[in-house]
């Protein structure tokens, strides 16, 4: 089959779905979910066998072990998976709440309806375990999905979808409501991008390059989400062991993730009693630290910043620092330099504190905590399909409710217009 | 200057805005918008002026009466322009407003604070009027615009924008804050649709075609304001007397506009009590029926309608009238011809009711009132952008509030992640 006549197929299938995922009970989607996880621990022994194809390809491409290492399903794995998709089944419904409903002079009850988008593309490139996360927040929120992982999962992943695909049909989803491109060729995505006829909103998550072809060449919607490369700024006023704590925990708990602290302002009025305090704290910690002028003139053996460092989201355990003269100058340095994803500030001074989060033009905004807290399940959200960076329709973690829209609905009893 | 220079030195121009913007008190955005209100009207007889040149180009171009009324700038029309100003001066200011805050069990507080967008591309074709309306809503919700106008009025408009932005500006408002692009080259707008860097978002009000180009060359986000073939389906439990009260009125109060209705579905078991009562009633109001075969079995002379038909908005005294079997296919009917603008159902049925506002896949659903209503204005929003019928961000009538996005904000005390 010719690439555009495939996703045209799948779009149209899709679109078929959503229209009865829209009326399906809560209770109908939670069964369904229930029987896709337990379909994944029952299909085990499958999973494995085609995810050696896939480790079998890599290998031969000579990948690295960490590479390898994020293919790779084992039992835990699996189970992860399938927990996953339970704990989504166990979050309240989000689809038909009716919400700011107000009455109007003439009597008119004007309010909102929270219903499905329609039909989600996602589109992604890393663990195998991304499909059955997706494409279990899709159905509890009434959406079909149309998946497309990277070629690198792709036996994996038309496992998985196949498995939760069917058990979901067999417990009542309409057929159509997750399906997965099979083929890895390129121009299926870009015939899926044009096809607004069918598919509501595009969602890429991976890499700089994947996310800006998808928003060059889509004319659906698209809800980014890039990467973060995150400040902390510490205020003169700052309380230097809990400036010390936070950025500790930020850079050092889990250095791989997007809301990994890779970038610190110091106000000037501290960074004579911070620093000293910090600078060693952060090298046994194993940090490599590169520093601008002024604190190299502080601490002599430190690398330089380059102007690339602020730019930069290292993902390992690197942090560049830098002595600002104000908190309007880290502002505009943010600003200028982070990637709007999470930033922070470290302060005991009110002013301050409100200044940074009404002007720092970030998706999520901290004071007095470690950035690491940017997290759909930290937020009390339940679960997230990713961090969006974008300004429009969701900004930061992107849970259940940002997979719905709305719509006006109007309740009256025969109300004509004078 | 070349159309790239052009409109990236007023992109960049309006980014510099949009930060000083973000951190205007109300009071300070409300007297600039106060001074610009007074200012068009001190300025009326310059404003007839420039707008005689536009007219005299239609003239000689042999435009219709109509057009060039919807062209004229007089006395009454300029004061109506500088009184909508006032009223959005006068409405909530939507920035700055903290909501969903909630207490995580390790002491967080975590909540959402509306902010600015940024720099919105407001792309239209009409009247001048919404020169000034879109300038006044976008410095109300702290977001700098760069206007671009129909080249049929682009000598009214330029003159426009200049008076308010003067105005603007010597209250308080940033230089940028309001611009007009001065030239009607189609490039400088395709350059536009490409700066993602500087503009956040795309608004463009008008034709299909207009909005078509729009979607197929911005890479930046675009809401979308279709037009509005709306529907009414009239249930067999429908009390005649206000179906075609209802009908009446949303066909014939105001037939040019998107909320008025072009279809009528009507359940097959109330045709035969509510045809001879409406059809009359209707053709005495000046309205032309196009009607279905069933319908014309029990009025022979009415004309037939097309296929075409269900799709049409006429904006005119025209209306195509089709009986059908069941709410089911009246719910299937509109999602598949109708526009997704605003549809309605009359009925006494509370299941029919609720099942028409579930499923009915339209920007504003109604019971029991006029597609009429469908307005930021009636709907108690103050005034309005537009109406989406896009499904993200902002669906329906696009108010003050929909002209701002969200970021999480967190209030800590020195909280790590363990």
């Amino acid at each position: 089959m010719k690439p555009r006549e495939l996703i045209v197929e799948l779009a149209k299938k899709a679109k078929v779905a959503a229209a009865a995922l829209t009326a399906l009970q809560p209770h109908v989607k939670n069964k369904a979910l229930l029987a896709m996880a337990d379909a994944l621990q029952d299909n085990q022994a499958e999973l494995q066998k085609v995810n050696e194809q896939d480790l079998e390809i890599g290998k031969a491409q000579a990948k690295s072990p960490a590479f390898l290492d994020r293919l790779l399903l084992n039992e835990k794995r699996i189970r992860a998976m399938a927990d996953s998709i339970r704990q989504v089944a166990a979050l309240d419904d989000p689809v038909g709440e009716i919400y700011e409903m107000r009455t109007r002079p003439n009597g008119l009850r004007v309010g909102r309806m929270r219903v499905p988008i329609g039909v989600i593309g996602f589109i992604y490139e890393s663990r195998p375990n991304v499909t059955s996360d997706a494409a279990s927040l899709c159905v509890k929120s009434g959406n079909a999905v149309i998946l497309r992982g990277g070629s690198e999962a792709i036996h994996s992943n038309r496992k998985i979808a196949e498995v939760i695909s069917d058990a979901g049909i067999r417990e009542g989803l309409p057929a159509g409501a997750i399906q997965l491109i099979p083929v890895t060729e390129r121009e299926v995505v870009n015939e899926m991008l044009k096809l607004n006829e069918y598919i509501d909103l595009i969602i890429p998550r991976g890499g700089r390059a994947l996310i800006e072809t998808v928003v060059n060449n889509s004319t659906i919607p698209v809800i980014k989400h890039y990467d973060g490369n995150c400040y902390i700024y510490v205020d003169a006023s700052a309380d230097v062991e809990m400036a010390k704590r936070i950025i500790l925990n930020a850079k050092t708990q889990r250095p791989g993730v997007c809301n990994a602290v890779e970038s610190l302002l110091i106000h000037q009025d501290i960074a004579d009693t911070l620093l000293p305090v910090l600078i060693p704290a952060l090298e046994s910690a194993g940090v490599e630290i590169r520093a601008c002028e002024q604190v190299r003139a502080r601490f002599p053996h430190l690398k330089p910043a380059t102007q690339e460092d602020w730019l930069t989201e290292y993902l390992a355990l690197i942090l560049s620092v830098k002595i600002i003269e104000s908190t309007e100058a880290a502002i505009e340095f943010i600003n200028t330099y982070g990637s709007h994803h999470t930033d922070a500030i470290i302060t005991q001074d009110h002013d301050s504190a409100m200044a940074f989060l009404s002007r720092v033009d970030s998706a999520c905004v901290f004071v007095n905590a470690s950035t690491r807290f940017s997290d759909g399940g930290e937020f009390g959200m339940g679960c997230e399909v990713g961090i969006s960076t974008d300004k429009l329709h969701a900004r930061g973690p992107m849970g259940l409710k940002e997979l719905t829209t709305s719509k006006f609905i109007v309740f009256g009893s025969g109300q004509i217009r004078e």
